[in-house]
């Protein structure tokens, strides 16, 4: 029997799994100037109209229409404050005037108004009508939107100091290995460093999630129990690393399936596969293998859907563009395949990937790529030189050439 | 005289500008759990090898190499501590063992140990060696990336608890303009919402600075001044908003003239042409225009081009995607025009993209656009109908469908 029969496809887990989980997120107001990046949770309408009244177009003077209505007045007797006074771009004016001249058009405002010879002026000109800023009732942000500086600023303009966002959901994380020792620390023969808190913890906040990051927790199934039922206590999603394939003390999927549910234990899905998913006391938890690039691919495939589910959304996947393979790519007819690739530009420009592979290559060199790609089961194979797409993980500026 | 006679391009403001202006930005050590998105200031090196010693490709049992050496032997009197012992992926195990047999093909350890009949052991077989998934020494991070979730487990797995950055430029922001309210208040007649703090602060974080926003300062000279200096002592670079044209008010790139030195008044990009650029006290101050959409323009094709330049960097510029025009884009001899874009995808699955005019269309829909375009200066003409290049500010996935 082979490693991947009967094994489902993560895009099946997740389809089957969110007939069963449909997460009601709650709303939250919060200031607009702590909103960068939320999600907005309802349409929000503008509460005034800009300008309040009116404003002028362009730096200027404002006059009066009727004075200019029939043909151009003798204006060297115009007195400021009396036949014309100053408005600039923005500026409201008194309601004796209704019309504005460009300053650029305005020769002189001492002794008279001295105006350019080739003027014209059609009263009412350059003066911005109320509402033609922002227009009260107005539609502009819509359930979902992700809220960029603009939004902010456009938040501000139409009368709102607070905004009504999704809640994020908060995601505890609990590293478990007695091998683990903390970042800094130098490990000695059968220890091995944490990295995976870091890793799980700003990926979270990348994709919208807020990390509850719980200590390192040995492999006893007593300390392994009480870190399961403290993070679903404060989280709306739990995960958990290690422990979930076949070791003497791989605890975790056995002790999830015993005080909750495995919904599915083992996904298609390279490395990492004996990733398992279920629920703890009604919460979703998914258990990620331990090595770092198994929880990687876990995160970035199942946690990240798990994240979009909450919001509602479409995934907010990488960006994907085409580049040249410099080696063949395995593609397996069984499982899909997390591969990370080194991206660089020839001397031609053209985008070039450079497969890792994850048992021969560098833990470090495959966490740091420019590029990955998923291969579909049973897809075609990838040959050297031909052109794939590859999902971009950096700014296209940031791919070095070689 | 046209109002853009002898204006210059923004792209030939930056390029006399950046030569003479060449941050030698400073570096500070940080732990790495505060360096998400950080820009590293040189190249890391991994500290130990890891394994430390070597460690277990499988979940499986050490067992001791000479004994499989020449043919199977008989394992039905093997002692579990004796002849072999548990060893799972990662492990480590005692110097008297040397193979790794995986758990699937052990049937049993009970009396003795009875393996699968096909099974075949190479002595070594399934042993990571020291330095296998990190090598001591391995270069793999380099100066000016960005620090993504990634990088900061391959930091933690190369064990560094602490990176060295460049430090984030501070850039102090000064919202003038005596129309001007804070957020959250009712606007009266005359009066304007200050949405542009708001919109820098927020800008600033997105491109990789640090905000430093003062209060809004009102159209007096002695004022203006006063926050001029006082954001210069805090900033390394400064920017003022407003007070850059022809208003009577406009006191602000008279005042830089006057106390710092003005390198460029108005560039052919529209919105927000008056801006400004010099120097105060040595350094960087830009004037932007006061209308939001202005402020923006000028964010977003100045400032940020400053940020990437103290970064030393390429510019992260917006995405580009092909659209299809739904109406006539205005392309102008004389300057570059920013055009903000609804987007959206038919039917077919085609992206659209529906220009907004700034004059006519609300500031608010100008503002939370899913794409914009900046003409070129004398480029060709943009039809209806016809498919270009459009910068994208939202995710793919973020845009409607029609």
């Amino acid at each position: 029997m082979g490693k991947f029969d009967n094994v489902p496809s993560r895009e099946e887990v997740l389809r089957r799994y969110f007939k069963i989980w449909t997460p009601m997120a709650e709303t939250e107001s919060i200031p607009v100037d702590e909103a960068l990046g939320r999600v907005v949770a309802s349409q929000k309408t503008t509460l005034y109209d800009l300008p309040v009244y009116r404003a002028s177009a362009a730096d200027g003077i404002a006059v009066k229409g009727d004075d200019f209505k029939d043909k151009m007045p003798d204006t060297s007797n115009f007195k400021l404050g009396v036949d014309f006074v100053r408005a600039d771009t923005g500026d409201d004016f008194s309601d004796d005037y209704d019309t504005i001249i460009a300053i650029e058009d305005v020769v002189s405002m001492e002794d008279g108004l001295k105006l350019k010879d080739d003027v014209e002026v059609i009263p009412g000109q350059k003066v911005k009508d109320k509402g033609s800023h922002v227009h009260k009732g107005e539609i502009y942000l819509t359930k979902g939107n992700r809220l960029r500086p603009t939004d902010l600023a456009a938040l501000v303009m139409g009368g709102h100091k607070d905004v009504a966002v999704i809640k994020k959901p908060k995601v505890a994380y609990i590293p478990t290995g007695s091998e683990l020792i903390p970042e800094g620390c130098t490990p000695k023969r059968g220890e091995n460093l944490n990295s995976n808190s870091i890793l799980v913890e700003n990926f979270l906040i990348e994709i919208g999630a807020e990390p509850i990051i719980m200590p390192i927790v040995r492999d006893n199934k007593r300390d392994l129990k009480e870190a399961l039922y403290k993070a679903s206590s404060k989280a709306d999603i739990v995960l958990i690393s290690g422990g979930s394939s076949k070791g003497e003390e791989d605890f975790n999927t056995k002790l999830i399936e015993k005080e909750g549910s495995i919904f599915q234990h083992y996904v298609a899905c390279v490395p990492g596969f004996p990733l398992g998913i279920g629920f703890f006391e009604n919460k979703p938890i998914v258990n990620l293998a331990g090595p770092p690039i198994a929880c990687y691919n876990g995160l970035d495939w199942c946690v990240r859907a798990l994240i979009d589910r909450w919001y509602h959304r479409k995934s907010l996947s990488n960006l994907e563009v085409l580049a040249i393979a410099d080696d063949d790519i395995r593609v397996q007819k069984e499982c899909s395949l997390l591969v990370k690739l080194n991206l660089y530009y020839d001397e031609d420009n053209k985008l070039h990937a450079v497969p890792l592979s994850h048992h021969k290559d560098s833990l470090v060199s495959c966490l740091t790529t420019e590029g990955q790609i998923r291969t579909i089961m049973g897809g075609e194979q990838i040959k050297k030189g031909d052109t794939f797409k590859v999902e971009l993980l950096v700014h296209p500026n940031e791919i070095p050439r070689k």
